[in-house]
């Protein structure tokens, strides 16, 4: 950066006649200042082009002005968690502050990149997701009395969820996707879940099953099978073991779209249509579901970024917002528009 | 965060008996400080268990320790960037620094937003992507000099190319595929290409044409048709003007993978079967591409992340570096596999 060009606090101070530390002040405690010397030197500041480095308003705010951001160092997800990434972006940008993005490994391993941000205090408070069940980092975090909101919930194991958040409600999705199977007349309606422990996958299962349940469908007729990975592979093999049962579903819930895609080609495989033989739904609606006619669930995502900000800068408390998800109605899954 | 809590640099100078200005210097220039006294004072920051707040260290090194990354503010590329979004905050980790996000929009407008990020200091440098053509970032930066380097180039009208870069060799791909299909016995192919003046879709055309030229087919019969929109639905509406033309082709070359499913999909809608009636081919190898059998090409994330970060800390000079991308053949275009 040119840094020879830029204009000095001296050189402010110096054009209004004031002391450097009066220009600070204006800077950063313009109440303690009086109004003629706030005017003067504010013009002093618009006159010379004045703009503070960040890091000299740091020091003064004690604030980094970023938030951090943790990607998590695994594939998958990034069909979805992309375009949130994108959302609370601009979201954190529209408060004045940027986003410090930063990798760390899942669970215990990871709090060293969380502990080693929070030592050289370059950000303020993390906005953290890709949460997984009994997830370290929220207890971990309000323990250590530093600032943040989560996109999803830990699941902690005694059922008291740390700090603020936001979440979609998958299990109402889901639940909403098995009564309108069933409405449509399937009493067989499998499911094929994540095998890693991720809270949002484990919820979204709870609500199929309970929709089951209450709607008193044969457990034995209702499978669900876990898929080693999150990929096409993974849906398709997963697809193969419920098919293959001595009463194979008529209708197959996916955990995620590129589950479900792989459910498709594996019922495909089989000379079997979609939307007809057997029904199909996913969760995103990422742009894989729209490219293949796939009925999936759409997770609000400007809203869902624009909450997680919010709730960065409300007083420190525990609270948490669920946001219904959307059923996207398409030919793998035909079901009834009015389906709640 | 507990800032009450952190141990201060007095209280190392002191437990280590030295002055404040002997511990900064051991943090910010060692090689001035003896050995003895170094040894001395770093037992004390290893005792107290010091960390230096980044603040304080940018005043001491005049480095913010953060390289800025311009999300593009618009949908569609994000299948392919958001992976390399992934790999470039790893490999900037990997030199010990970390990504400050923020989003800009496209063309001059942007400009503003990189002018406050470099007057306030933010970062130390930038690294800039989803180029379009004529892309005014790469010179306004060079000429302020600041640092960057560039994944994708800029393609200025007077064909000097300000900055270093990276870039996959996306003209190359695209006569390969042409040469490919030509082998194969197609002599009527087809481009689905983007309307926006994106530097990218552009080489990949040129690369098309070219090597039709090259082959000596009928430039009548080797139609391009741009896509309004890069969608799904687009790719259909462009697929739909190819293949109603008095010399449909019997093969289509698309810019990127969503195009490309939008061409499948309409293949498949006139009852036409892709990779027998006609061949299709996408660009990005994205998970869309695997998920439907569709031959692309397979851009390599991990070298083009470790080159473009490689290249901001190389001695500031106008050099690029240009990857091969990789030929992933499916049922879509089922090309011989000696395609090169």
């Amino acid at each position: 950066m040119r840094r020879g060009e830029a204009v000095t606090l001296r050189q402010v101070a110096s054009h209004a006649g004031v002391s450097r530390q009066t220009v600070s002040n204006v800077l950063n405690a313009p109440e303690r200042v009086e109004p003629a010397t706030l005017a003067k030197v504010q013009a002093a500041i618009e006159a010379l082009g004045y703009q503070p480095s960040r890091t000299a308003r740091s020091l003064a705010t004690r604030q980094a002005g970023l938030i951090g951001y943790g990607l998590a160092r695994q594939a998958g997800h990034s069909l979805f968690m992309d375009p949130f990434l994108h959302a609370m972006t601009e979201s954190i940008e529209q408060t004045g502050r940027h986003v410090l993005l930063f990798t760390a490994p899942p669970g215990h391993l990871g709090l060293q990149t969380y502990a080693d941000l929070i030592a050289q205090r370059a950000v303020d408070a993390f906005v953290v997701s890709d949460t997984v069940d009994h997830d370290p980092r929220h207890a971990w975090l309000a323990e250590r009395g530093v600032p943040f909101a989560s996109f999803g919930r830990a699941w902690p194991k005694d059922g008291d969820q740390p700090g603020p958040w936001v979440d979609v409600d998958g299990a109402r999705a889901c639940a909403r996707l098995a009564a309108g199977l069933h409405a449509e007349g399937h009493t067989r309606i499998g499911f094929v879940g994540w095998q890693a422990p991720t809270s949002a996958g484990s919820d979204r299962q709870r609500g199929w099953r309970a929709e089951c349940e209450r709607l008193g469908l044969d457990e034995h007729e209702c499978v669900a099978v876990s898929a080693e990975v999150d990929s096409i592979e993974g849906g398709a093999r997963a697809a193969a073991e419920l098919l293959d049962s001595a009463v194979p579903p008529t209708a197959i819930v996916g955990v995620s779209d590129l589950l479900a895609v792989g459910v498709l080609n594996e019922v495909r495989r089989r000379g079997l249509r979609a939307g007809r033989d057997i029904w199909v739904t996913g969760f995103d609606d990422s742009v894989l579901a729209a490219s293949i006619g796939l009925t999936s669930v759409r997770q609000p995502i400007a809203e869902l970024a624009a909450t997680v900000v919010s709730l960065l800068d409300t007083p420190y408390e525990d609270r948490g917002v669920l946001l219904p998800g959307e059923l996207v109605l398409r030919g793998s899954a035909p079901l009834n528009s009015g389906t709640r």
